[in-house]
């Protein structure tokens, strides 16, 4: 595979650094880069499942033998813009064991006796790892600044901390992968009235989840805000279209798999005598 | 499916508690309640993939309701018995967000400063959730025991609390489910040779394991301690034959399928007014 075919989708995704977002001007519905249509998406996503579960054992491997690499990806999205729903078919290629996952829900006490960024560190994948946020982080700018949760002047601080904190994280040898997934307005509203239709996923349903929506607008500022603040190059935000989840899953999977054949982990070599590790086995009993 | 056929794997594989256990008595190669070979066995172990995963979810969303209960599967056998890749296999199968996976090394200083149930209790699977342990609190009774760790005294002593500390569990809400997973010294032969064979199974592979492999009968020996000492009612002991992979797997899928269908549990109804919520939901824009 030529180099540029190996990172088109990351090209075709990624929010420009520094530059002003604004979300209505995509097209949640939108299949970028995509194989074909459904079919082809869900044929190509199941392909790609060995490769990722390859390339997450030899990035494991590598962790045995000291190299500190890893993968963080972060899920941030709108009530059923499908994290939940990301961990379950993109993750569940996986290894669960190499898989490190944490959901952020509304902080503990404890948590809130901390800085923002504690809880994160502390769910951070070790090496060789590949870790999952659903939700994160971002969160402290989002509902925070929606719900108004904190001081302005504290908020708008807490853009440059989230830098900061990304880039030593960069330097740690994280590959930081973070994807919005994108929903519209009416895919939320068919979501939702689906899960009401169905008596078996009323537990995810609160209809505080309705009030939350009544603030869509507020929320897309914050979004956008976020993604502008905190897109830099040592750790860029992907904007997934998510209307379509078969698409969703389709480009999470290659965008780790991207990732993963750009880090090109290796196995690492043993460094003991294979000829006289054999002869002791098989003289052994 | 009747009660009986319901529970025909665990009363299968089951060690009766308090009787001692004579492992050079059972097996490793056998596939008892097997549904034929390891066609039908991967067949079938596929087709319970989706249970499991529909069981799990159930037992999820319970937990978002104030159900407490868990599970906790403990995995625990000699070197290339399986225990990673039952993880990889089984575990394999369910939504990673609900399950809380822990492989137990060499304890740190920070452990070693603790009682050696300290870090079991930190990584116990929460309500809702599936927890695995790849090794436990049991390699306190059988490497300590085997390579004199500790006092014999102490040793001797750890049963009882083990007892104690999974009674605990059992009446916290947590079906414990413990795997001894059965390999013969041949077939342990065959794999570690098997990792010298493929440099990429290298890093899996350390002249150490020759070295442990030596103590064999020790090992044996602790095992059937542990077993006797700590199969009891409210959290048995189940023999897993661990020479044939497919059996291993599909095995221990059935095990845990038959103590989720046990536990049988619900989705929470909601307990706001859907028509309600649905007329708010079309109204909104």
């Amino acid at each position: 595979m030529s180099k540029k075919s190996g990172r088109a989708l990351r090209d075709a995704l990624r929010l420009p650094p520094g530059e002003p977002v604004v979300l209505a001007g995509y097209d949640a519905g939108a299949t970028p880069a995509a194989p074909g249509g459904k079919g082809a998406g869900l044929a190509d996503s199941a392909r790609m499942g060995k490769h990722l579960a390859n390339l997450q054992e030899r990035l494991w491997a590598a962790g045995t033998a000291g190299d500190r690499r890893r993968v963080l990806l972060v899920l941030q999205g709108m009530d059923t813009s499908g994290k939940g729903g990301t961990v379950k078919h993109v993750i569940g290629h996986l290894n669960p064991s190499g898989c490190r996952i944490q959901a952020f829900k509304a902080p503990t006490e404890e948590e809130r006796r901390h800085d923002f960024l504690w809880r994160v560190r502390a769910a951070l994948p070790r090496p060789g790892e590949i870790g999952i946020f659903d939700r994160s982080h971002y969160e402290d700018v989002l509902i925070a600044r929606v719900r108004h949760l904190a001081r302005p002047a504290e908020i708008g601080s807490r853009y440059g901390l989230i830098n900061d904190f990304e880039r030593s994280l960069a330097e740690d040898g994280v590959t930081v992968v973070k994807c919005f997934l994108h929903l519209s307005y009416e895919e939320q509203r068919r979501r939702l009235l689906r899960r009401l239709d169905r008596p078996d996923k009323h537990w995810k349903f609160a209809p505080g989840d309705i009030d939350e929506r009544a603030r869509w607008p507020a929320y897309q500022e914050a979004y956008e805000l976020a993604l502008e603040r905190c897109a830099a190059p040592y750790a860029p935000w992907y904007l997934v279209p998510a209307d379509h989840k078969w698409y969703r899953n389709w480009a999470i999977s290659r965008l780790l798999l991207e990732h993963l054949r750009e880090l090109d982990p290796q196995y690492p070599r043993g460094d003991f005598d294979v000829a006289e590790c054999r002869e002791r086995l098989l003289k052994g009993g």
